[in-house]
């Protein structure tokens, strides 16, 4: 039999896809990459994965595993060769448990994140990963790439909300690793090795994720700014002041919320006159475990002194659901708003909070004297030192022109990213579109250690071959 | 020249130590273990252990890197061949920077972990990490075994409170990874495979660490208890009423503090009657970033539906800081007391908390079946599923009675951990005394893994052998 006999024989004919049927798993969401697969397998349970996988290792077939395809960085999609198995982890998504008293849920990689905040609201508890693709994405997607958001601030990163994990290893063994303990030091740290590993030492099957207590009340806030210098003191004074409370802290480029009330007519920012004009905006969200009235007055408490010091110059405060709605819909409009500012030159960077104001400021200088007139789409989780700092056309300059600096611009921010101590992906992983520029800006005895654990733990190299880290 | 000619040549011959000199460092501090070293190394900054590390690996020298020497495992003491270099990295103790803006410490590996604490606190931040011997163990040591302690609950294990690390890998190259990002998605993570390995990958020589705001108030209160169903019920209430408030859940057994107020007279329970003779107790600790009196009338609150739901027979909150400080004495007497109860059994376990109270029945009742009348010395960190479960002689039994039947006893209770889903190591690591109990509770193929690891990073195994995984 050939391997995808073999394959069909094992998952049933109907869960083995090849040709046009493969189509929508080969191109990534946003169009950019576009991949051949040998075939598309989709298993049903763990059991199964691991049997595709150890056929694969008897056949030398290099896998990919995909979740929701929502990958920012190609890294969920399979090269040009055709030789790749592409395993979709779409029909593992049963929720296998909820422990209340233990405040763990355990999932099974093809759950949408969506999927997990509803079953664990469904249980009266709080899971907090948030992020704009949650809708379609796949925890499983999440926990590969160590997914952020809008919550890391004060719930961390996939990687702080995990405890356990089930991987199929590359020789297609299960490691049983799904442990709801708070507190286990027994050994090296497996779990966070395979967290953000995208793929390329194991698939992961299932994780228990940490939960936490539902807030009795949230409360946000649009705070107008004069500069990224404040917005690091308000920042600083608001973790002082809302301690755990404070659980968003999202700092926007004022072009950003003024282009998307332009465009969305429906929208409208909470401030007119000078403050509608403010060259920044910051969105605080504050989650209370006591009521709406105390989350209130805390805010009102902390606000009034942030405005008195004169580091804000506006503020305007949610009255109601609906109006916090409105606000968060503002910020999530932008990326939507951007491709309408035309399509932009995007990264994925971290600094330290405490150099961001000067990054913003020399790289912005940089980007002008190199690129003059593109415009700067800056907005971000300033509470987490991560920024999604874009660069768009200059008024009247075509997205292909613009596109055709993409390798330069790149290299400007990157290489100001790493003067400033930071990271070239803060939050959506390596994948294909980065493997180069890690070369150029991880010690090579990082990459040296890396290479070493990708060979100790996948010694034929079968997978996702390419993304993450050559060898 | 000689190995040893070689290293007085590096560091000067005042910081190599033969002979008794090396007393000290080869004992470890609870007198359990006694090994024998070449010599003790103090090598004064990172580039002279990489030196040191550099001329061991040419010599095939088996290297061992100690801080504080307070491993409850053994993990810092050499074996008994007397051909290990012992590397103290005590000399490395300067704290390198501290950032307010970016919430981090930049330390040594050879700080004692009260001088973190310390210089957070000078720099008007918390350093959370805490635990008992805090005055002398070393932030290495806590990196290196990921310590716990009384704060994990809110914030977490040594691991979650580390962003960066500069290690010397076992070639004597130094990976400079100390960054200060909350978000970094570059490539596998290195940090937390170092964290918890116990030198046995590379020798930890600095780290990055988390600060937070110091509270402005802390409040803390005892409470009785009818039983450990009843403590997790107060901890699931406690956890949704005073959200990330709580920063400390104690658990302990009505006889540990019954026997410390018998043993220190000075000391009293704040109860009397019925409440003082309790079978279990729970200290909660609020750290409240508002005001005193909102903690204290959050507490109130949240108490008061616990005493009237009967889930607690009584309640007593500190009201001052003297009256916190007894109450944490009595929590920290523990131990003290324990030696007196007669030298215990100690296990240092954990499990889910949903299922603690079936554990803590279930192994009392096998180990009274097994060995009839000893004394089970519980406390531990409720929070976090991890009880230091011990057993202290029968009354009238004596100590050496007690401990040749050790062996037996492990197996009973971690037998029983086993069947509980929990960890026979939860925050002290592995070191040698449980190397080989890992072989009988771990999957093999995690042990595998474990191996595999170990020999792509230290491929000549002159990382503190024999310790964690037997390659």
């Amino acid at each position: 039999m050939t391997f995808l006999d073999e394959l069909r024989a094992l998952l049933g004919p109907e869960h083995v896809l090849t040709g046009g049927d493969t189509d929508s798993y080969t191109l990534d969401w946003r169009g950019r990459y576009q991949g051949k697969a040998l075939a598309v397998a989709r298993p049903g349970d763990t059991e199964a994965v691991a049997a595709v996988v150890r056929l694969c290792a008897r056949h030398r077939v290099p896998v990919l595993p995909q979740g929701g395809n929502t990958s920012l960085c190609g890294g969920a999609t399979p090269d040009q060769e055709g030789g790749t198995l592409l395993l979709s982890l779409g029909r593992l998504n049963r929720i296998r448990s909820v422990d209340t008293d233990n405040d763990t849920i355990t999932v099974e990689a093809g759950c949408i994140l969506q999927a997990v905040q509803q079953a664990a609201e469904q249980a009266g508890r709080l899971f907090p990963l948030s992020l704009a693709a949650e809708g379609s994405c796949s925890i499983g997607g999440n926990l590969a790439t160590n997914a952020g958001g809008t919550q890391v601030l004060r719930y961390g990163n996939t990687r702080d909300l995990t405890l356990g994990l089930e991987v199929v290893t590359p020789d297609g063994r299960v490691w049983h690793g799904l442990r709801g303990l708070r507190k286990d030091n027994t050994g090296y740290d497996l779990r966070d090795l395979y967290i953000g590993s995208e793929g390329t030492l194991g698939i992961i099957t299932a994780a228990t994720l940490k939960l936490y207590p539902l807030p009795v009340a949230r409360c946000t806030a649009l705070l107008a700014l004069p500069g990224v210098e404040e917005a690091v003191q308000v920042l600083s004074r608001a973790r002082a002041g809302f301690g755990a409370m404070l659980t968003g802290f999202e700092l926007m480029a004022g072009y950003c919320l003024q282009g998307v009330v332009r465009l969305y007519p429906q929208q409208r920012l909470p401030f007119s006159g000078a403050s509608a004009e403010s060259p920044w905006f910051a969105l605080l969200e504050l989650s209370d475990s006591e009521s709406e009235a105390h989350a209130r007055e805390r805010f009102e408490h902390v606000l009034g002194e942030v405005l008195e010091a004169g580091l804000a110059t506006d503020a305007a405060i949610a009255e109601n659901v609906a109006q916090t709605r409105a606000l968060w819909h503002l910020r999530e409009s932008i990326p939507l708003a951007e491709a309408a500012f035309g399509k932009a030159v995007k990264h994925d960077v971290s600094v330290p909070i405490s150099r961001i104001a000067e990054f913003v400021r020399t790289t912005n200088g940089l980007l002008q004297a190199n690129f003059p007139g593109v415009t700067h789409v800056i907005f971000g989780h300033l509470g987490d030192g991560n920024l999604h700092y874009n660069v768009a056309p200059a008024p009247g300059q075509a997205e292909a022109d613009l596109l055709a600096l993409q390798a330069r611009i790149y290299q400007v921010v990157h290489d100001s990213v790493h003067a400033h101590q930071g990271s070239i992906s803060a939050e959506h992983g390596v994948g294909q579109l980065k493997v180069e520029e890690l070369t150029r800006y991880k010690d090579p005895l990082e990459l040296d250690l890396m290479r070493r654990i990708k060979q100790a733990l996948d010694p034929d190299g079968i997978m996702n071959p390419g993304k993450v880290v050559r060898v």
